[in-house]
């Protein structure tokens, strides 16, 4: 036991009036749970081992607030435990500009993972864990021990109602992650008034069912020791994740304790002065922090923390050493630098190759570079045969006594849990040390993990979604399984790579953008069917985003297209040169990257004066930005054999042709200006 | 206990080799499960209640088939069972146009939810066990159950991993909804192989965990009392649904029985053979149905299920003369009709009444119809407060004896399970008497539920989502909360409402709208701040979707605008008219019902010659099928006060202005043709 003194529980009230300050001082946010969880928090904290003056060494604890709602607390934490936050910084909580938004934000020193929306956190805690015991199976050495941290992250009733947390957590089980440590607050309180009104579900025995070690602390308002002692208990927990039930009182201290009335409002002035007496302090002075407190945590945990990655340091110079192979991959890895001439690796294809599934070329990619890439790390959501994403030597990623793999396996079985796999991989993405975690489902099927995609994208996680079965051209399984809207939706989102390459050269060029990229996640729109190899492209060219595939001198009309609709294009451009019209056709494999390129060049894709055609057969809302005219899929799709399906729907060379003619009589005569260029 | 013979074992062959045949014609699609859920459909089907030939009879049994890619099996009962599906349908199975598709399709009798995404069918059937256990509450006199069927559903492994089914399942228990039946189907096979690669949970202690009855069927490949034994178990449960955990073997009887192998591909040529030669059939013949197997179900369920429609009818006409208030409303009901005069009851706003935000309007709404209309089920997924969803008087859908309400009451408390709400009301508006169920959240959150509102819109359940919190004007929550791809995405969607009203009127028709659609769902995003009641608006012209809000003669631009942008724009065109820029505002609350009305409308509000604007703080993306140039958000938002966000991006009436003056200047000179305008 800690031995918990007068210190202790000044420095908890300090955490808590700190929290409350910032909302009474914006006006707006969430007391009540700092109130409550901040005993957790100190305890917990305090013994974390982390450098706040050096916010990315790889073996740091990791904390998230899975509960984003409380990130009062939080940044009353990162104030308080060193990290460069100031108060000047918390009395800008929630204002435009501020380092201190609504919600904990990943760009914010001491902030691994974007919270709020529920569930995501615990999850995105799994992908960290899952990160923690890949990197430490893979690197450590007799001797030296480079990675042992853990993940504890808070979460509340509203994470554990989300069912991501349910995919997430039961998969966690499965994996023995005894790195991970989950304090649950159990404080009974949601929005709507009493968790019973919806939420009597036993979370202990639900966790128990997923594999979990679960402890409780009855009293977590005040009971430091027991807080302390099942933090200890869950250490011991080497082959299970750890839940902590943690009983608290919403608002603790407030007059409104308890109630909901806490949870997402200030409290109002005269509630804010008891609470201020109550602890001790001065009631109309804020933002207070005793001298003593900084010292506490100074001596406790931010001299530690620095000392310790101070020998950690030079345990990875003697690593290096020793280990030189390792050590300098290692040293690459945490440079966030991909190795050299992995590029080369990528595969090239000529037009007299045969005709394959961007699915299958996609497979082939990763049999290319796996080796390559040792922070490559991912799998399918239990589509393994159908996305193709296992390469043949993989070692599943899997507890070692399980016998089905180990931690040093890089492929994953996500199970059938999108939502959970895309924020766990955004998880692994955070952890650092370069991870390049992807996931795999069938392209309709991303929309069930959208909650995560979206914070891939609003934190910057480089994650790549190998989505197969990219539209109506999957077949039989008809519109439950073919997307429409989807690509719309991707590429609507900002910070996004939406891919749809049109053969091997393209799929190549996606992912090589798309693991270089170091801050843009990147989905992947992969056939199910065969596509040819087309003439004129190239890794360099589809690479841009957008490219002429095949030019022409004054062409009549531009058929713009993307992925297995492209080839039936340029056959349609055949066509129509054997009618004297000039064709040009445009491949554009990723709005996003190609949206990058300079203006100039785009316009050289996309000048003024040739009316363009989109040809995709999924949603055109969205196309409008590059073409004048459309064609593609606005209804759901039908059940039939993939060819069968396009040719119901008319998406054939001829219903191309009939199309671009008609483009071509409509814009006689009219002036065309290019759809890139824009009043503002 | 039944007395099973050999018939029903020919039954069961039956079923199975009608799968299997469906499947092996088609040369595509899944015989594994129903080979090893034969057995427990053939016993549920036998016993329940309902008539082929009246599919719509409110008081039949209802069965959901949530591995929906056992469809096959869905395909054989229905056509042994009566239902008007012939062989040659069998036959057709995965055809383009045909009446079999390749998962299950809500259009078809027999069909009351389109399954096949997986966690789906099982929330459904949530639903529909919500709206029987209401629908009974409400309507149930002494001497008089009109109500009182059950809710089957199968389900699997990949159903349970999903996050959507531990959302509604845990609802479920805490529902007391004894009136559901579901079938686990533990084959321990998925896709990527044996279930223990990612699934080693205890689902017998999960779901004891959400306060369910779980039984157990050890040998559900042959072992027909045990299942009926543990259906009577199932159906004496009364305050606690039932999770039968049923082992089965998938592919039973084929050669690769157990194996991944015969989950989603045709057996072998020479497997189908052995399987009919050792199940009794002559080896070389398909689709074929033993005379007395119809026989068998016709007397053991087709008969009594008529009879019973005709006692219920029966019933029904003796319920009308006794409780004649009752018996009224129920039949217009059941007539899928709303009552005479409801929409008198939806306020009108004049442009002197206050700025209201369109959140509350929603509220006022809800509060003068919920007495009319007593179809209107639904609530919140825990944002009660915020969503403001709840009328003064309303009563909770709670079980009786918790004290929190009863089952007439209509007002559900979802609990933090937006994806699961979105699957119950599909459920719920399945069950028919024309429920009209509605979710609420932040339009945020709405896309954590994007693959059952993507189902709302391909089965035609007309839901509604109240989607509170529409845009950046949210404020202080930050990017995390504030939605700006999600209106792309849903007007992306076919079938698919997606309303942004500008102030009171254009609420009250948005309700008009999407409670008198029969086949189409409706999200209503809706401001947190407040919005001035507009000069021009009425609930007449906006239910036209789109509406000349302020005309001017011979204008030099239009801005076309949603939701709390368009009061920006009126002032923004006031300011222009300063300056003699004559500007026509256009309000367009929804995409989708304004693409319904006649082209010469849709012209006359955005006519050829002159440059449109549009200004929506949401993505760009999408609006150049109304607009040439769009003034929006094509970046994530930020935490700060509403109003400081919108000065932030430049969303002021001086960034329309600028942005208004620089549309006219790119377009002077230039030829202006309609984006409604198209070639095809």
């Amino acid at each position: 036991m800690a031995g918990y003194t007068d210190i202790d529980r000044l420095a908890i009230s300090t955490i808590r009036l700190l929290a409350v300050d910032q909302v009474s001082k914006a006006n707006s946010g969430h007391p009540g749970a700092p109130l409550g969880l901040a005993p957790a928090a100190h305890v917990i904290w305090k013994q974390m081992k982390f450098n706040p003056k050096s916010p990315e060494w790889i073996n740091r604890d990791r904390f998230v607030l899975s509960n984003g709602h409380a990130v009062a607390l939080l940044y009353s934490l990162l104030h308080l435990f060193g990290y460069p936050l100031s108060v000047e910084d918390l009395k800008q909580f929630r204002q435009v500009g501020s380092r201190t938004p609504g919600h904990p934000e990943a760009d914010l020193d001491g902030i691994d993972v974007t919270t709020g929306p529920l569930g995501q956190g615990i999850c995105n805690a799994v992908g960290l864990a899952i990160a923690q015991a890949n990197f430490a199976a893979t690197y450590n050495k007799p001797g030296f021990e480079l990675s042992n941290n853990y993940t504890y992250v808070f979460l509340g009733d509203g994470c554990l109602q989300e069912g991501v947390s349910s995919e997430a957590s039961s998969l966690a089980g499965h994996l023995q992650l005894g790195n991970l440590i989950a304090i649950y607050d159990d404080n009974r309180i949601t929005i709507d008034g009493d968790t019973k009104v919806s939420f009597d579900e036993d979370v202990r025995k639900r966790y128990e069912a997923y594999g979990w070690e679960v402890l409780s602390v009855e009293n977590g308002n005040e009971d430091l020791d027991a807080i302390a002692h099942a933090l200890e208990q869950a250490k011991k927990s080497k082959d299970k994740p750890t839940l902590i039930k943690l009983t608290t009182m919403i608002g603790y201290g407030s007059l409104e304790a308890g109630s909901h009335a806490v949870h997402g409002a200030p409290l109002k002035a005269d509630d804010v002065k008891q609470l201020k007496t109550s602890l001790g302090f001065t009631a109309d002075e804020a933002f207070v922090v005793p001298q003593e407190v900084y010292d506490l945590y100074n001596k406790s945990t931010i001299q530690p923390g620095a000392q310790a990655e101070t020998e950690w340091n030079a345990l990875f110079e003697r690593y290096i050493e020793s280990h030189p192979k390792e050590g300098a991959e290692l040293k690459r890895r945490l440079a966030g630098e991909l190795p050299e001439n992995w590029v080369s690796k990528l595969p090239v294809y000529n037009p007299s190759d045969s005709a394959i599934a961007s699915r299958k070329l996609s497979e082939i990619v990763l049999q290319s570079i796996y080796n390559e890439l040792p922070e490559l790390i991912g799998g399918s959501a239990d589509l393994t045969p159908s996305n193709l994403t296992r390469w043949n030597e993989a070692v599943d990623f899997q507890p070692p006594q399980s016998g089905l793999g180990d931690y040093t396996g890089r492929y994953i079985r996500y199970g059938v849990r999108e939502h959970g796999m895309g924020a766990i991989i955004n998880g692994i993405s955070a952890f650092g040390a370069n991870y390049k975690p992807f996931g795999a489902t069938f392209l309709n099927f991303v929309s069930y993990a959208a909650g995560a995609v979206r914070l891939a994208a609003l934190s910057g996680h480089p994650v790549i979604w190998v989505a197969t079965h990219d539209s109506i051209g999957l077949g039989e399984d008809g519109p439950t399984h073919q997307p429409v809207e989807t690509l719309t939706h991707l590429r609507a989102l900002p910070n996004m790579q939406v891919w749809r390459p049109a053969d091997g050269n393209e799929v190549s060029a996606a992912y090589k953008v798309a693991l270089e990229s170091k801050h843009t996640p990147a989905v992947l729109a992969l056939s199910r069917q065969n596509l040819p190899q087309l003439e004129g492209s190239s890794i360099e060219k589809a690479s841009k985003g957008g490219y002429i595939l095949k030019d022409i001198q004054n062409p009549d009309i531009s058929i713009i297209s993307t992925g297995s609709e492209v080839s039936i294009a340029v056959e349609a451009a055949k066509l129509l040169a054997e009618k004297n019209v000039k064709v040009r056709v445009v491949s554009l494999p990723d709005f996003h990257t190609f949206a990058q390129q300079p203006k100039d060049y785009q316009m050289s894709v996309l000048p003024d004066g040739v009316p363009i055609l989109s040809f995709e057969v999924l949603s055109t809302s969205g196309w409008a930005k590059y073409a004048h005219q459309s064609f593609g899929l606005d209804t759901f799709g039908a059940s039939g054999k993939g060819p069968d399906v396009y040719k119901h729907f008319g998406f054939t060379v001829e219903g191309v042709v009939d199309k671009a003619e008609k483009t071509i009589a409509f814009y006689k005569g009219k002036q065309v200006i290019s759809p890139l260029n824009k009043a503002f």
